[in-house]
């Protein structure tokens, strides 16, 4: 059972520029005053929900139990896909079903899930919603509903058993080599893979290759000279290519989608 | 009668790369620290006051009743210019008087116009304000002080009559033709005009017509293919044309202030 | 002694488009639901603490006494560096001593100083910090406590005489002459040095040195026509060089680090 905290986050492909987030506060605040909402973060590339995902998936534990996590990257807007409840660890997601939540879910066999239910949202404020700002006409007074207990998940939803799968293949391991992809690229130009710790556990002298670098894993930044290319599990778990003090995705002609791989150095040689 | 709600939306020319918003934000919640904030958009072209006003006409509905909305978009800040307060439907906006808000209250007979009387500001924290700075140095504290009902308007306004009007001519109809520019291009690439889907009901089969193009009228994104142009109603009731997965902006060779007209295609043929 | 009032302010490098910032407010909001964030910049040049430094001191007095400063500007992120906490006019300052405070505490003998001391966060939150995020493993769940007065900076803080210098030298007044350099250039173009009003005081005709541009000091930009250069006094005390309605950087070829001087135009004569 979702216990709501009173916090809202935010997921999209909007951007800041437009007024568009802040409608969508407005729309929240409107209908419950209380309710907190943090920016995740809006600048996920136009139309592509796999980054929306992965950032989530990797994101979300840091909110406190009972946090409601709205995305919003729809290119499908208006048309006859389903919009996603997933609740997990005791935070609820909200999300057009198209991909979005397919890595937040994947692997957790303990996620519930649902389909929202348009026919049961009465007295929410969902009345005529517009064909191209879901965002706002939708996903906001059910987030604030949710929010501040004024629904439960199931209240408004048909259970599923599936969710639309995301659109990037999960990072896979073999007994030597661990296979994923770039899937963003930050702000500082690290390039930022899906290969989690835990899947390169077994490799004993394990060594990341992408393009033509082969390069040993660091603990952190500051431990290489500036310019020099470097490896390492990031904070969020994952295998990240940086430069010292530089850009990465400028320096390595890598770029979104390259292939990533971790293999044994050790066993290899 | 103004009842606050203690709602502050902000929007201005100030881009979030320095801290001009953040010490709005200071002085706001240095005077009233239980006010809430809410940013509307600081990307409007810099010294354009004509898109805040579009945007704010077409989003302060999404806001509860009560919200104070502050506009800080002022090529003459320090000079002559007075200081604009309007009250219309249960809300307030506060924004310098050069054309601003010429499009919030253009056909509205209800609104209240107010300029701000510095001579009545005693005690809300006004004193001595730069030449450069207003946002900090008066709008803040004064939509502060509005927002928790600490003052009302017209404890604080002269009355008048008129405002500076808008810089871009409103949209225009005739039997067969509506004539409109394009007003703000939107982070996907789409051209948002200021053509209200209202002007066109008299229109038997609108077509839209914009540089070479002659588009008919279609109801979402998903309804073209990929890389085709298309024109709709957008959420916000204007005309917009878009490119399917695409942009509009680059695609098109359009830009803001490019004319573009809806007519009768049934009539024309 | 710090008194805490819930607020806490958030600067940093780490742009908007990532979901970084929004992570560290997850963190403070799970450790103390109640506190207010407000960002005062997160586009600070990437590891570059001295533009950080800057805008803190011209902008920590505009929010209340008691609120708590974030500012994590960090290339050093997992070596050696140790974490400053100051205390200063009722404001506390949290960041990497690596420079970025030197600004704010220099000529301020009343400000205190601690180091922070890893061995006295218990139960705090800080359990295995990652080696590449302390702005949300560290400085978060600092920042949440010390905003809701659960510790106090002496309470987990050795006390330093000093701190790292600021990377770039203050300005330096002679009799007929102050130097310094810009140290930022905003959203609009504008040049902004670190040379403050009060040091020109002595001068009787002041008139800004930048490259080969001679200029004399105006309230506002106002004052110049449209693409004329401009100097003044901008609203943060210091001198700011800037083109009416025009982009000063593009137009006068400076950048940032470019050497300022106002000397006394009648003396030199």
């Amino acid at each position: 059972m979702f216990k709501a905290s009173g916090l809202i986050t935010l997921t999209s492909d909007f951007g800041l520029r437009d007024p568009f987030v802040g409608v969508m506060k407005g729309r929240i605040l409107a209908a419950a005053p209380t309710v907190r909402i943090v920016d995740l973060t809006h600048d996920i590339v136009a139309h592509w929900p796999a980054e929306a995902g992965f950032w989530l998936r990797r994101c979300f534990q840091y909110f406190p139990e009972g946090t409601v996590h709205v995305a919003v990257v729809d290119p499908g807007v208006g048309t006859a896909r389903d919009i996603a409840m997933v609740l997990l660890n005791g935070h609820v997601f909200l999300a057009p079903d198209n991909g979005l939540l397919g890595e937040v879910i994947s692997g957790r066999d303990d996620a519930h899930l649902w389909h929202l239910d348009m026919g049961r949202l009465e007295g929410l404020g969902v009345d005529r919603p517009s064909a191209t700002f879901h965002g706002r006409d939708i996903f906001a007074p059910i987030a604030a509903a949710l929010a501040v207990d004024r629904v439960k998940p199931e209240g408004i939803g048909r259970a599923v058993n599936a969710l639309i799968p995301g659109w990037v293949d999960e990072a896979t391991a073999s007994e030597q080599r661990v296979s994923g992809v770039v899937i963003t690229i930050d702000h500082f130009g690290n390039l930022i893979t899906n290969i989690d710790r835990r899947l390169c556990e077994r490799l004993i002298d394990p060594v990341v290759h992408a393009g033509k670098l082969s390069l040993s894993l660091r603990r952190t930044y500051g431990d290489a000279r500036p310019g020099d290319p470097i490896a390492l599990f990031n904070s969020f778990g994952v295998v990240e290519i940086a430069v010292a003090e530089g850009r990465a995705v400028d320096v390595l002609g890598l770029s979104r989608g390259a292939p990533v791989s971790v293999r044994d150095g050790v066993r290899r040689s």
